[in-house]
């Protein structure tokens, strides 16, 4: 059992069977074909060389396969890591130079240093943060910003800038420079991706294929460009007429340069370094958890925190970029019939055979066909029906989307989702600081005591029941407060005040002073508080506290005892 | 109503009689001269010229009691407020200049916009974010840090900074250089202080005096001393011998010098002016609160940041720095007889005297007398048994204390109180976001359903209930998905899951979408989703739903109908 929590490898290992290391070979090499286009384009939207895609994809995949505890999740280059990347590293340095390729793997490493410490702190659910108005709003912006980026790819121009306005302004002024062979290869390579995407399964099935090779090929669109598209290039020499290519690769691994590296560059890294781990590791969970549920497994996240970490510090080794378990990278693997984490150790080794003896053929790679891939899948993450359907849900939220969404793109990825989860937690905060409290009655003939304004029930003149339906907590103790003295002010006749915590969990140190000035004050009006229903857990927690010493009235079991109790008092009174 | 909205006072002027005007015009009289020193030491805090305390108690009171809707508070100079705009002001200026004079204006006139600013969008529960713990903790640590730098004035030397260790090196430095008659005058004092406050209310019962006197009489300490000190320093030319005292005051108000203010340091102001708007909001509406419960008075939060706002402007104009609603002033107030806010107004009145007729009876005040005064209340603040309570009731929430309380010695108010909120919702995120889920099963013979690990129950193989306590929103949302797909694939012979919704009051759009992928998780997983028990307004709110249509399952009224018709299903297959 222990070794299995450290290395939960060995939980499908001690079973691995040579079947399955069959099955698993044919699938990583479906994969790595399948993959290759997208970590080289990943790569060019981190702003690294694009053959880094390649590094990121080996070391980080082998440690996630061995320390994670998903047995699909594929790790490598994902769009939004390496867009936030690109975005976190670009006031530092600029895209292509050495430094900023230092400056990368500093980041990947700090990722991996980051969420190797959320998981010693078990602060996994700091991801929670993350509400869904919130990745909404921030997903559809930073996709468009990254296909208005691509543009200067598509249109063989130069651009500048990583929100919304340079970009476009720094665009518009280059547009007069446009490369128009890069221009025909671009349109091409999106027209044919995209009719591709749409009808080469069904055309694969029209001409007999078996299911089985649909499946596989279905998705093999971008391999197929990438190669013609390559053969093109290198055949009609139009590398000289303007169309930017991959071009040669260098014979050695990038190496860190730490005379690049200082203090206040790694302090000004910080944020960015924590928000592509948190936004990474959310994505990924997320991509996990699907896959888990479908097979009825089970993934433990803060043992995920410890895969990804590892694997990003084995990118930063292998001179790369951050990287995160991906939704196209694991839809890629699922389909090419993986079994178990192990195609993501075979994979890592086809990739690293790639990277020896392959290279050349990836001399004459056009990046417009990069960009096009890039483009396409991102411009599937502009989500418009989401705005759509949240707007009807509720107003708030969708505001909150539009804020994020709005922010991202204006004033860059970092500065969005940072307003996006402050707003969600500001809106939380004032709806259950908000707390709906009602007046009770008895419900007649009943035991039962509902809502004065709902339902047509029995109260008395000087015992009143109010209601309050949620936690007691910091946020809402002073509302607490501030209502029960309006409810007293305005029944000047009320002697007992019952609070009845039907629907109180939790209550903590603020609401218990909050109860004690209620007792205080009321007992100043000549009014006894009284608690009804009080839950079990709560009971332990108040039972050493001094509130039970002031309040000057009763701790009743049931609301029905202490109407019954207290009417029977005023009764005998009178 | 509408005139009584805006102006509130209309309320009480309404009504108000020859008599109350008697009674209020001796009650400001007595509230006068108890209030002065008060006021004058409090500037001291501040880092202003004493007399400054007499300004910012004229114009904030009349318009507080206008516009404010509490019939006690007292308004003006507030120990806590008063250190805040000093520790705010230091990174500026340096005190006694004309350049601290003027950032402090600006300071009390950001301060009021920005509780004008909460009012206009209903802010004002956001100082529902100072729990009690932090509160507590950085309260104690102000006080602690305000008597370690009132130790320069009590020793007569000089000290800079206003955190714990410069502050605390710096006295060290100059401890050579204290002043013999000071420390003789500060002992006296200090001592005659502790002991009238004991003892001097009992000495008059003892020689006769009314109870009411006694009242009055009681607390009048400070007053007697300041006179005796200054007949002292006058008689006995103890000035010549390096006791400083307040001196001349000048014949103008200061005046605010627009051409030391711009548009930088305004921006680095905002974090100060909102934490003393915050701070002193908070602390005034919970005296406000105190009082109107006794008299069974209600106050409008949200009109008393427009009060407080107004008198903050009002004491910018005045050329003196932010206000608040104090304690101490207030209890003065109340004690010495006060039935309306006409006491606020008529008081202001008799300062606007003093300071245009009596200001050179306090040239020879001694500022180490305004240091006791200041010390002795500050000491009263640091709560040392609050943390013995807390320690008792929640270990986690004493951390809270502490860390804040540690903070703010160390690095100073705001970052101690900013960090003190953000751990307070991270520690209450971290308790939602771990919400109590049980299993649960129907107690034998009834229609009850309780947890399956407290209580005897019977329970379904392949029908499982599970019940959440708590709200669904973006903090636990994720969970939910995990915590169910555990149970699933710990249970793999069930076929049908109802989740049970007593608790559940709100539902976010984060939630929504997770109950969606847990639909379809389960389906993969061949298991039907039922829900149970869901309260009206969440029914309301699912109703327009993509949620309702995926769902695989049913919605059951209540439990007992959910479990009665799948075992009806299930043994009709059987």
């Amino acid at each position: 059992m222990t070794l299995e929590r450290i290395f939960p490898a060995w939980k499908w290992l001690k079973t691995y069977s040579r079947d399955d290391l069959q099955n698993d070979t044919v699938a990583s090499l479906i994969f790595t074909i399948m993959v290759i286009p997208q970590s080289l384009a990943y790569a060019m939207l981190a702003g690294m060389p694009a053959i880094t895609g390649l590094y990121a994809s080996i070391v980080p995949s082998i440690l996630y396969s061995l320390f994670g505890t998903s047995r699909t999740l594929a790790v490598g280059p994902v769009a939004l890591s390496s867009v936030m990347t690109a975005s976190a590293i670009l006031p530092f340095a600029v895209a292509g130079t050495e430094h900023y390729a230092t400056v990368a793997i500093l980041l990947a490493f700090m990722s991996g240093v980051f969420l190797l410490i959320l998981s010693l702190f078990r602060l996994g659910f700091l991801t929670n943060l993350l509400s869904h108005p919130v990745i909404s709003g921030f997903i559809s912006a930073t996709a468009l910003i990254v296909v208005i980026g691509q543009l200067k790819y598509l249109l063989g121009i130069q651009s500048e800038g990583s929100t919304l306005f340079p970009l476009v302004s720094s665009l518009y002024r280059h547009l007069g420079s446009t490369n128009i062979p890069t221009l025909i290869l671009s349109i091409l390579s999106i027209f044919s991706l995209v009719m591709m995407q749409r009808h080469f399964a069904r055309f694969l099935g029209m001409i007999g294929c078996s299911k089985r090779t649909v499946q596989l090929l279905g998705k093999s669109g971008p391999v197929i460009i990438v190669f013609l598209a390559t053969l093109a290039v290198a055949n009609f020499s139009l590398d000289q007429v303007g169309v930017s290519i991959i071009g040669a690769v260098p014979e050695a691994l990038p190496s860190i340069h730490l005379d690049h590296i200082n203090l206040p560059m790694v302090r000004e890294l910080i944020p960015g370094a924590i928000l592509i781990s948190i936004v990474g590791f959310f994505g990924s969970v997320s991509v996990a958890q699907t896959y888990a549920a479908k097979r009825r497994q089970d993934i433990d996240p803060n043992q995920e925190l410890v895969g990804l970490g590892l694997a990003n510090i084995g990118s930063a080794l292998s001179g790369a970029f951050p990287v995160t378990g991906g939704f196209s990278r694991t839809v890629l693997n699922a389909d090419s019939g993986s079994r178990s984490p192990m195609t993501g150790i075979i994979a890592a080794l086809f990739i690293l055979l790639t990277l020896l003896f392959l290279t050349p053929l990836f001399y004459y790679l056009p990046k417009a066909i990069l960009a096009s891939i890039i483009s396409i899948s991102m411009l599937k993450l502009v989500n418009v029906q989401d705005l759509r359907h949240l707007w009807n849900f509720s107003k708030k939220e969708a505001v909150l989307l539009l804020a994020t969404f709005f922010v991202v793109l204006i004033e860059g990825m970092e500065t969005g989702l940072i307003v996006g989860v402050c707003l969600s937690l500001l809106f939380f905060l004032w709806h259950t600081s908000h707390p709906h409290i009602a007046i009770v009655g008895r419900v007649p003939g009943t035991e039962h005591f509902r809502n004065v304004q709902r339902f047509t029930v029995e109260t008395h003149q000087s015992v009143l029941t109010v209601r309050i339906d949620e936690n007691l907590f910091f946020a809402n103790a002073r509302i607490l407060e501030e209502r029960l003295q309006q409810v007293v002010s305005e029944n000047k006749e009320v002697k007992h005040l019952i609070l009845m915590c039907t629907a109180v969990n939790m209550i903590d140190a603020s609401a218990l002073q909050s109860l004690e000035k209620i007792i205080t004050r009321l007992a100043d009006a000549g009014v006894q508080l009284h608690l009804s229903e009080v839950k079990g857990p709560v009971m332990d927690k108040l039972k050493d506290t001094q509130l039970l010493k002031e309040l000057n009235g009763e701790v009743f079991l049931t609301q029905h005892q202490a109407i019954k109790a207290l009417e029977g008092c005023l009764e005998e009174k009178a």
